[in-house]
């Protein structure tokens, strides 16, 4: 795992010890974080703030120049919002952690332009399952079922 | 123009008094509005909050079976993020104001069962056409330009 995606477990981790759900994402500008997040659900009772929303929103208004050479990571497969979030603003690779537990529109991501790499990282799967397991009814609350 | 577009649009005027951008959105559910929201990427320097956004937010968070009777009200044609939040919440239906402006991903959402409908209202475009005359680079960077 590279040190992004450590990185944005180390988010998720957070996450769980704040009660929370735990997803983390970064997003990386030239080799750099410029952004951290986590999902925030729990902790601020937010509909919207899912790790990718949470770290965009952490990394501040960047300029359209900035975006197109970022990579967004999260821990798991973003979801419509989060990856219509990337679309928006034309991240052209995401990195995701898993998408065993979660798949988002990857092949709508990928007709999009957007380059699309899934690790199957055994720790990011554990983290979810173990979570899922336990909260099953918040789990389906933040992704709408 | 029916009370749910008109409470919509008056969230965009309050959006432009606050010297923000005038888009601005309801949330409705069995004829009552659970949420209103206006763009807040100048007011709280968000990269996140298009008005849509900031209406789900403030909405709280609602159960799948609120979400799947519910509408959501845009002055404008949504983007690809609010799109996206739609998406994950599998809200059935969305009403924009107008599509002139700008025009998020309209195809995509009607082929994954949204019933989107647009209303070419005068007034709303006439606000984001006197906005963006005056505020070029702001709008911009609101969709990611």
């Amino acid at each position: 795992m590279d040190i992004y995606m450590q990185a944005a477990l180390a988010e998720a981790r957070k996450g769980l010890e704040e009660g929370g759900i735990p997803i983390g994402s970064v997003l990386v500008i030239d080799g750099e974080i410029v952004g951290r997040g986590h999902n925030r659900r729990v902790q601020q009772g937010s509909a919207i703030l899912h790790a990718e929303m949470d770290c965009l929103e952490n990394a501040g208004r960047l300029s359209a120049a900035d975006y197109r050479r970022a990579t967004l990571y999260s821990t798991l497969s973003p979801c419509d919002m989060c990856s219509g979030a990337a679309l928006l603003y034309r991240i052209p690779r995401i990195v995701a952690g898993e998408n065993r537990t979660f798949q988002g529109p990857e092949s709508y991501l990928r007709s999009r332009g957007v380059e699309l790499a899934v690790l199957d990282d055994a720790e990011c799967m554990a983290l979810m399952q173990d979570f899922i397991a336990a909260y099953p009814a918040l789990w389906n609350e933040d992704i709408g079922v």
